[in-house]
């Protein structure tokens, strides 16, 4: 049994700023993709201590919870980011490392992830379900489009499952050495495991703990939890969703609101809008936006 | 009663990393300069999560104490400090302005700062005690040296007494308003208060939420506890030498150890330490420092 | 003359990115405020290099400029913005302490600030003009309303005059020297700097060397350029707004249409939008929108 | 020809801090590992600039150079980390993945990386030269030991060789398109290039443009250039090295002297050091130091 689960399994008193909802999701593996996972870690603050940190002047009182959602919503219409730094989670999560390679690219983030340069890396790649392995968008060069058809996916999955495995294979040759720590030909060296490393394709998982405060995640939530973001990493930012949404409602609420189902809309688009209230008819060619703008701005307003 | 006086009153239950000790110190004022204090609000792990960090590979299992303590001194001695940042305290301090100007060029922390422009500052402000009023160091212009005489200081105290006080009564005339919130003259118009604060003196107090991870904290507290840092800054940084003793033993013990009561020391310095201690004498001329070099290098070796 | 001065005079030749409309504006004082000032003392990057981050792939050869142009555009409109980050710029800046304090609250930039804890603070204090003197906005804490009348105005001067010039006179007091380094008074002690300093009003003037690259000063200029930024530090953005429209055309004028002139909306302003469009009457009572809410979008599309 | 090797062609006229030695580097290829090079795009700043930062106040005038190398020793000596902040440099680097992985963790630094997601990654991989080729260390976990004998290195070269070979094969196979964009078969799919992607080894080479400032340029020198850094990024850093020394002189001879050949000691060494200063004899046992540290200790001080 390891270190956290053992924890989980004790109970202790604090005083600080708790919530029941998020004590129930703690050290619980939330599976993601084929082999990887989230696990909430810890947590520090609630909706209250974004209240709080708005209000600074300690002396204020409590105020009633409607109070505090309204302002709350307030802060984040507002982009009044600060207090939402005051809360801060942090996760385990195991994730390809393809994955790993576009979600470090959030600065702003403690991490600690598993190092290959010390350890040997366990024997888990990501290989695709059928119904994701998709064809390159010809639109979008960041997309996908049509799902393959049957034998160009199992040809896909073949090659990704045979390649995979061939490079552990040698790997472990390499190293000369299994996972477990067992030398497999006495008469050979074991190559540096900094070297051996980079014989395994990107699909293979690593792990790492991540931690971040709610502001910032709600922005690497923006950016990943959106339709255009590879469903690879989608898929975390959605079950985080879940999550943030049993920690803070409130903000949660709000997010959603004025972030995550909202949208930006240009100088040039507000003037096709005030047009189209006023009853106007104005065509893409008149409003000096391209056509993938103009399409984007009728895909929000219509 | 404010809010995190009744939160104090209220024991809930956890299974996050919980440390009685800091437990007791939770909300709890403790006072710095003659006004000012800091308070902890908040915190999120303990000497095991940096552990756990350090780790990554969850299924470790519990390690012995001993083992854990080491650990932790082998990350702070070789400058890993990623660990350190998966610990995170919340503090609520009182400064005065000119301190927390020092302060907050310190980045990696998230701040609430109580506002002036939305509302009306208290009315404490700062009178450095008779025996810190010393005169300008003749040798180090960022310092202090003798204590004025009893007479020079009186005049001191006296200026930055009626100065403050001057000050602070014109601001709520400007304000039309004490803090309270009463009008003082119907009469009259309120002048802004993004405007009036202008008129107050840099030893007005001030208050925020300052929160910030353990690795960022000791670097902090390096350059904060140090003995050239203002005596006025200083005094906070030892009261968060106290707490985070409290917090995290294992990684406070290595902080002192390697950092605190460490050294860094050149290449020069190195080439004079082996000569002394092959016995041969060397002297600062020889040595290629300069005369403060040499005398700081004595300071760490004699 | 100072060395910025005679640099300036120094023309010499480089092969890096060179703007010749931003070279026109190096080192030159722009004034803002009573005392204070902008100067651009360097600059790395031009609209070419946030094209050629985007681009990566060295080999992709020179693409015409309309491309670049609308290459910058789409960049700016998905908000991709590390391209944005390749560009940097370094300013010199004078400006009043009260709105230093605000400044700084942007943690990523680099800063080097004039020490008063080293130096003796010049002699200079912010006074507002007549017509900025506003009364408290009764709707928005934050805000100014109504400018003071004739004598209520002659009132806040005299104060905010008299005040800072006091307390300037007792500064140099009390450190027994004048900022040309005279000793005032040779029987008596110079008090240490980094004491004296607190008896200075908020409306001093400070300076410093602030650096940032091209996407964090976009951020910094849309939350300061904007009508709700105070006015003492928007004048300083709307200098800047100039500067950068010289330096990174393509990239500003994207930033124009599409930050700076656009709007953020939120899922009930699009059902809201939505209704209009098709002819539909609503109320801000069924929108379930904030009545300020409500209002702030109706400012947006009417 | 690429658009930086035109730019170089063209000798602009400017008024900024300029470096002759640099702007003979600039845009130059220099080769490090098999594939992979670091270039110098563009920089801001020079040695001057890191004075009149520390200087601040502007009209301080042109000083002699031995005191701004004093000056520029002095800040460097005492940790006074901001004047480095001022200057910036920006490098194109092409490097191994697995290096790539490494090199991220440095989050103070601005970055834009090639796209697998949106091109086709290059044929190159990392192969290391037979003397690289070494056995993991048996009492460092990070670290590499004795080279491997023909046999076993000839072994371990053809495996890399194969794998990532078979990998790329099968890359473009299921890409269906090579590098320069021929389909390879007119009656099948694209695989998506986000998910095809997943099937290249580490050791592929990536390219970035990495922008950074001399503060933390210094400091991911300092853990990079270190011997117990892996060789693979080693060679970067110090080719980086060579670098700095022609673009900031005093700055990188401060460096040398203060950080990357000096040493940190702790409070025991410092103990141990004054015993052995006074002729007094002392043990591992004695000193209370772990044997890995007693170890280290000697290292530098004998």
């Amino acid at each position: 049994m390891d270190q956290e689960t053992q924890n989980s399994l004790q109970t202790l008193s604090t005083i600080r700023a708790t919530v029941p909802a998020i004590e129930e999701l703690l050290y619980k593996v939330i599976p993601v993709l084929d082999h990887g996972f989230i696990r909430v870690i810890d947590y520090m603050g609630d909706d209250s201590a974004i209240v709080q940190a708005a209000r600074v002047s300690y002396g204020a009182g409590t105020k009633k919870t409607s109070q505090d959602r309204n302002l709350i919503a307030y802060l984040m219409r507002n982009r009044h980011t600060t207090p939402f730094e005051m809360c801060e989670i942090k996760f385990h999560i195991k994730l390809p490392i393809f994955v790993a390679r576009q979600w470090i690219r959030h600065r702003t983030a403690n991490v600690n992830e598993y190092s290959a340069r010390y350890s040997i890396l366990g024997k888990d790649f990501y290989l695709p379900k059928r119904e994701h392995l998709a064809a390159q968008s010809k639109s979008n060069k960041q997309g996908r489009e049509d799902i393959l058809n049957d034998k160009e996916a199992k040809r896909v999955l073949d090659l990704l499952k045979q390649d995979a495995a061939e490079c552990y294979k040698h790997y472990e040759e390499m190293l000369n050495e299994d996972i477990e720590g067992n030398v497999l030909d006495d008469s050979k060296s074991n190559l540096a495991r900094e070297l051996a490393r980079m014989n395994l394709t990107l699909n293979y998982y690593t792990e790492w703990y991540w931690k971040i405060d709610l502001h910032n995640l709600f922005h690497f939530l923006q950016l990943r939890a959106d339709s255009h973001s590879q469903y690879e990493i989608r898929v975390y930012a959605e079950a985080m969703l879940q999550i943030v949404k049993q920690w803070v409602p409130f903000a949660y609420e709000a997010f959603e609101e004025y972030c995550l189902n909202g949208a930006y809309i240009s100088r040039k688009a507000i003037l096709v809008i005030k047009k189209m209230i006023s009853g106007d008819s104005i065509t893409q060619a008149e409003s000096g936006m391209s056509k993938r703008e103009w399409k984007e701005l009728m895909e929000v307003i219509q």
